[in-house]
């Protein structure tokens, strides 16, 4: 990202891929299946929702680049490394003063929990992104833009979300990550109430069925694309876990089944499904297409103990994708 | 602990030494000499002054317990499995819901450098400790009873441990560590305040040059024990660093010079210290034996990388002294 190719005389190429939300180190366990009454020793990683999806991008060849905040210490400083090594630009990171850098622990129990302990209470530097520090034009500019319910949970993020939503007016490609966090919010019905006054403003809603019917009110996978489209959203992505994933862009609907891997951490999985879905539709494949990648890239993360440290290339992705597709009768 | 000897029909025997205020999980690197920044992976170690003291004190065979609270979460039960197996009486630990276990990180940067990385913001569960939950009569017949200047921080830890002070009355051996740590107070004025407040409940005070002076208003030893004793204190223990520690109970004063060692992490040496102190004061040693002790246990535990994991028995520090005392001239 150091020479990057300027797009006129005085304007930076646009980029391909811009995230806005949460970032924090990762402290996971290096031994799998114990609780962290029992587990000895750690690793760290960078980790956060949005700068995953941002790394995942950027796994791709996509320029990508994340919008969020540090603590001004030596995390903050491991991250900002961490996102250049990943090829993600870190110009919009910026330092928060006299608020610590969040971690995270984690427990690994594959197949299906793991249980996560933030430290970003009661705030976050994450979480003091303001409205007159974006760069409204990189916002616009930006192929993808790509926020997350986390980032509605609180002030001054939530103005500054809804700022940089305004801004882009539904231009391109600009999605909502349902992305609804319990712990970060007084109240549920709050939660639903603030991600669904965002879903006016952008074009593509991806989440789970629980962060689905938080958003819209229903649960059931075709009711809840249903539900999003009449809130404005073009297309709508529906994860059902075991059930594979709904696709709908009103015109059509598309449902693929999961791709089947021993899990070893679930975490990161629907980060790198994001960073998927970003490469799809910025390369314009057909939705079903998209779809498989993205259940495939998920996958793939899922039977991998690290998160931003395991985003796959293409070529991995496409490798699973063959075997999958050969593994079926024909 | 399992079988204690009970004291009267109803009773269970008195501690050596029971200790109030923090607690926590210490997570700390496993290279050292390298930022947070670079550092890759981390083990768990008990901590917390209060906690290590109690912890330092079991290892010369007292019967210690401390006086404090964890979050209801794994870490919390980490904590007290720590606690039991090193001996510490766990039954004064208490889990507060809705809040998570604190975890500290360091970076360890011998001989003089190891800043501390606490996730305990803006208040954490062994600052609720509350003045109707303490047990007072096993405070009262405590040997010693040991409370430090963080747990006078924020209420309603503070007018519970000066709730336990009061109900000691100055009885037996009643120590405040001078503890003073810049993160935890609004003002290094509002420390002092209520950390003198403090010292005409106890027998006993300790503290460096940094923690005298702001207690009591003057940084030269002998000025600060002196105005230590004017505070009601019969015992003042000044550490003084490279300089040594002096120690003066009115009728006499003694100053011993430091231990030789090659400093590995200096975290935990005063705790080391005071654990030591505790054991000098039940014995009945003279005063220079006492702080000959003390110094040697804490250099003993800077000269090891973990802090609660390295509490010395007292073979491990005569054996020190010793090795101290044929180095000399004769």
């Amino acid at each position: 990202m150091d020479d990057e190719a300027p797009a006129g005389p005085d304007q930076p190429a646009a980029l391909d891929v811009l995230t806005m939300g949460r970032i924090g180190v990762d402290v996971y366990p290096l031994q799998v299946g114990r609780s962290l009454r029992e587990v000895e020793t750690f690793g760290k990683y960078l980790g956060g929702s949005a700068t995953n999806v941002a790394v995942a991008a950027a796994r791709y060849g996509r320029r990508s680049a994340v919008i969020t905040r540090t603590g001004a210490d030596p995390f903050g400083e491991f991250l900002r490394d961490a996102l250049r090594r990943f090829g993600v630009d870190d110009r919009y990171v910026t330092a928060v003063e006299g608020m610590p850098t969040p971690v995270t622990f984690c427990e690994i129990f594959p197949p299906d929990d793991f249980p996560l302990y933030f430290y970003r209470f009661p705030t976050a530097p994450d979480l003091q992104i303001r409205a007159e520090e974006l760069d409204l034009d990189a916002i616009r500019r930006a192929a993808v833009f790509w926020v997350t319910g986390t980032g509605l949970s609180q002030e001054p993020s939530r103005s500054a979300t809804l700022a940089a939503l305004r801004a882009r007016g539904r231009a391109g490609i600009t999605v909502l990550d349902l992305d609804y966090r319990p712990m970060f919010w007084a109240s549920r019905e709050l939660a639903g109430r603030r991600i669904a006054e965002a879903l006016q403003y952008v074009s593509v809603a991806v989440g789970n069925l629980e962060e689905c019917e938080t958003a819209v009110g229903v649960r059931e996978p075709r009711a809840a694309a249903a539900a999003l489209h009449d809130h404005g959203v073009d297309l709508a992505v529906v994860k059902q876990g075991p059930a594979g994933v709904l696709a709908s862009d009103r015109s059509r609907e598309v449902e693929v089944p999961p791709v089947p891997v021993d899990v070893v951490n679930g975490l990161g999985a629907g980060d790198a499904f994001g960073g998927a879905l970003c490469h799809g539709l910025l390369a314009g494949w057909d939705l079903q297409h998209t779809m498989r990648f993205c259940n495939a890239a998920g996958a793939l993360v899922a039977s991998r103990l690290a998160c931003a440290d395991a985003m796959p290339d293409a070529a991995e992705v496409e490798q699973i994708l063959g075997a999958a597709a050969s593994d079926r009768p024909v």
